[in-house]
């Protein structure tokens, strides 16, 4: 497929004419070809039309309808063979292995969904029968979820195909039942083109209305603003920046009808390492941590930016042994030549900052994006007088936390803000103390994981990739996992309504034959 | 029980030295005994800080434990007897049966909601086995939901049972796990006392930390703002006027952390009526559009402002009868003063609008705050080019939208802001155009409703009461209804934890015999 610098718009391909753009190989910060158009506000102003248009008939498509069009997306992006891979590895410097796997989550991901939308529990179909011999009588009450409306996405930097133009948002918007506006981020527009070309073709070949799916390119500051302020749009996915998601909340909020906005921000991760688990295991824990400090070049929303222990000969051993192990890892190729500006400048601040010093560091970098890992160390003192602290460092660089005793561990995780994740180490001899320590990461974190590390975010049913603010701005959902698929919806309670009128989950007869909740018990079909 | 003017502040009663207000019985505008003092910045501190405190043993306490709880504040407001009614009839001007079906309503609603916590569905309990085998394998992953943290909860003027101290909104939070800090609404201070200290009293009684319930009392712009502003505070209830409600979302959002706000504000509830139903039933769909308009001297979020039909001899008719049965209605008691000079100006500004008349009204005022109630009429190009109309005017107002066609009608439908309701009356001839209708109003109203009037919100499973903004703050939730548990409630994952350190609900053995989805299917236990 032939990558011509064009947004799409319904059915159509159109050139932006409001400014022009390259993608940028990070690894020689050279330009790529071709030329990429930037959207004038009637362009944003015709996607968010025939989104709006779309949306009745798109909602009301059957099960296996929508169901059919995801997993066409995702055979449509299996379909673009290397070609894909390719563009995505000179747009993003990130490896080809990684980007394989990454596509296979992407397809994965529209898959889980296409299941998610046939199960049906999503409905949440629900009937309370009619008792007219009650006093007051009850009528007959029927509740199901509906799509909220057309869903604006902002394609993630760090995740080219499983954030991006088909991922986990516009896949569970999708799912849900939203016509998608997604605005292309501009460090992977080759990338975004391609794959936006296979939602395109799957709308048309699944005879859905052209609105079902744009794609618009341009600055978040304008294209990403217009399209959160625009009636149509009535909810918004975004992965990226703290600065980046408070400025769609802020615009969302000032609406004349505010929407809500799904963004996830940033997080640090905190790594708790009991004392136990240090003496027994402190080694392997020192490597497993800086493999998943580097992994990627350390760009994981997941990346574990905190590691806590009590100050003790194992922590100090573990400190030794990950820095040592620090020192063999190649300075990798971070995604653009922005985001590796911030962490030059993010992680030299550190330098600045009284009572934290460098305790090791990854090779040198060798070419114009490539990112020197680092690890420092201060007191538990230290980093609970020192906000900038948990500042998200986006990028290989940890901070590792010497507590003098377990009340100070307790003190340093209950001053943390809200995480997608915090981890324990622990061996059962350390479990009377992650006893202690549960309570606070639940009410800090969305997901909670024990002897493991953060990075790798499973696509499941039970997956949260979430959590209290600033690690998102609604810690109520999650963006990956199967329930993600709820942030797009809401309750509509059906009384009195005439059988013939009935929507089809809520038909006495079920033809959907999903599960519902019925007098208050759940009835499978 | 002796009424004494204290708040309630975790187990202590204390008399608020930041001001002083008495209530008013708004039959003859004399004030009631006893004083009711305001509460100071540091009372309000004690009262969040005491719900901090409690957060972690109550969200923690069994399924059972809660449930008996919730049961014992029910069984508590019936042990008030008497007078609890007498005190809420003079504080309201409310008649003594509607109180007594209120209370019904509102220990229902308690029991319900023990129901639901002992059933546990709302925590979403989920599993999805461990891969071991898998490339790469998979981790043991499980999800439960938490409760959000200490909830702020205010009191709504129109139910002083039912959505007030022990209401909807403090049910559903502490069945959630969240500990409750209640602004007692100033227009029936006495009530609030009589209940708040039922539920004190529970509090002792199941020996829990003591800050699960306080009860503070003030004015919404100093007590109200700034319990909204406390660190503590996680999530707000809320129920009243469209300016009060953004004052509090506003403020939510303007916090270090934000926090959700749930805020049902106005609904003008369009009542269709299509031309069959008309032509076969006008007679008697006039007698009970008035009776439920009139009802509870229309001070209900439900009450029906707008009733839209196709101008033709049976709408005339129908307008004919309305205005007869209106004749009939006795000016009746408004809630408070306030209320009623609210109404009397929002209802007197009609007159300036031009293309609206009155069609007919109730009888005058008798007593200081009774409100005499009106309808009008308009065409359905005076409605769509007058934006003014669409506006709440809470009290016994209506107005009729006679359009010139069925175009027309939709065109009206679709103009509508967000409602809690839209009501259609259509026998089956009129399927065809109400299956046009339908999809518009899915998209307006949480709930819709078939041959009926929208006054009257059973307490149900299928029960929604919401809608989009302006109707709440918040689509995707309700107030009524088993499902408005999940307003105060976020996701946790649990990855690969130890069998020995997991939540109850995600035990293998499943202690509380919850319905898990397992491996994405759902399992009764």
């Amino acid at each position: 497929m032939h990558i011509t610098g064009q947004m799409l718009i319904g059915k159509k391909a159109v050139f932006g004419l409001a400014g022009n753009i390259k993608a940028t190989d990070p690894s020689t910060n050279q330009e790529i070809e071709p030329v990429f158009g930037y959207a004038t506000s009637t362009e944003v102003e015709q996607a968010c039309g025939l989104a709006e248009q779309a949306f009745d008939t798109y909602r009301n498509t059957t099960l296996e309808q929508r169901a059919r069009f995801l997993e066409a997306i995702a055979a449509g992006i299996l379909d673009l063979g290397p070609a894909l891979i390719e563009r995505a590895a000179q747009e993003t410097g990130l490896p080809v292995a990684r980007l394989e796997g990454e596509r296979g989550r992407t397809v994965n991901q529209l898959r889980l969904f296409a299941k998610v939308v046939r199960d049906g529990h999503w409905l949440a179909a629900t009937i309370d029968a009619a008792l007219p011999d009650r006093a007051p009588s009850r009528p007959d009450l029927r509740l199901q979820k509906i799509a909220l409306g057309p869903v604006a996405v902002f394609g993630a930097s760090n995740f080219p195909l499983a954030f991006s133009v088909a991922g986990g948002d516009t896949a569970s918007a999708l799912a849900a039942g939203c016509p998608v506006v997604v605005k292309a981020h501009n460090a992977h527009l080759g990338t975004s083109e391609l794959v936006g070309r296979v939602i395109q073709r799957a709308v048309a070949d699944y005879n859905l209305p052209e609105g079902v799916f744009s794609m618009l390119i341009g600055a978040g500051s304008q294209v990403g603003q217009q399209l959160v302020s625009h009636p149509a749009i009535k909810a918004v996915g975004f992965t990226g920046s703290r600065t980046g998601g408070l400025a769609l909340v802020h615009t969302a909020s000032q609406r004349k009808e505010p929407i809500p906005v799904y963004a996830e921000m940033s997080s640090i991760n905190p790594v708790f390492l009991l004392e136990h688990a240090l003496v027994t295991q402190g080694e392997q824990l020192a490597r497993n941590f800086i493999d998943s400090l580097t992994l990627g070049a350390g760009q994981f929303c997941t990346n574990p930016g905190l590691v806590i222990a009590i100050e003790s000969e194992a922590s100090q051993a573990f400190l030794h042994q990950a820095a040592q192990a620090l020192e063999d890892k190649h300075a990798s190729t971070m995604l653009t030549p922005g985001i590796h500006q911030a962490y030059v400048k993010g992680s030299s601040r550190l330098a600045d900052i009284a009572g934290l010093r460098l305790a090791g560091k990854g090779q040198a970098a060798g070419s114009p994006c490539a990112a020197q890992a680092m690890l420092s160390v201060c007191s538990g003192s230290t980093f609970l007088n020192t906000p900038a602290l948990q500042e998200e460092i986006f990028g290989p660089s940890s901070i590792a936390i010497l507590c003098k005793d377990f009340t100070e561990v307790l003190q340093v995780a209950a001053s943390l803000e809200g995480q997608l994740t915090a981890t324990v180490h622990a061996t059962s001899e350390d479990h009377a103390q992650a006893r202690k320590l549960l309570p606070v990461l639940e009410r800090k974190a969305g997901r909670i994981l024990f002897n493991g590390f953060p990075t790798g975010v499973e696509v499941a049913h039970a997956m949260v990739h979430g959590g209290p603010f600033p690690a998102t701005s609604d810690s109520r959902t999650t963006s990956v996992g199967a329930t993600a698929i709820e942030r797009f919806l809401r309750p509509v309670c059906y009384q009195g309504i005439p059988a013939a009128l009935l929507p089809t989950a809520l038909q006495d007869d079920n033809p959907w034959q999903v599960t519902r909740m019925i007098d208050g018990k759940l009835t499978p079909a």
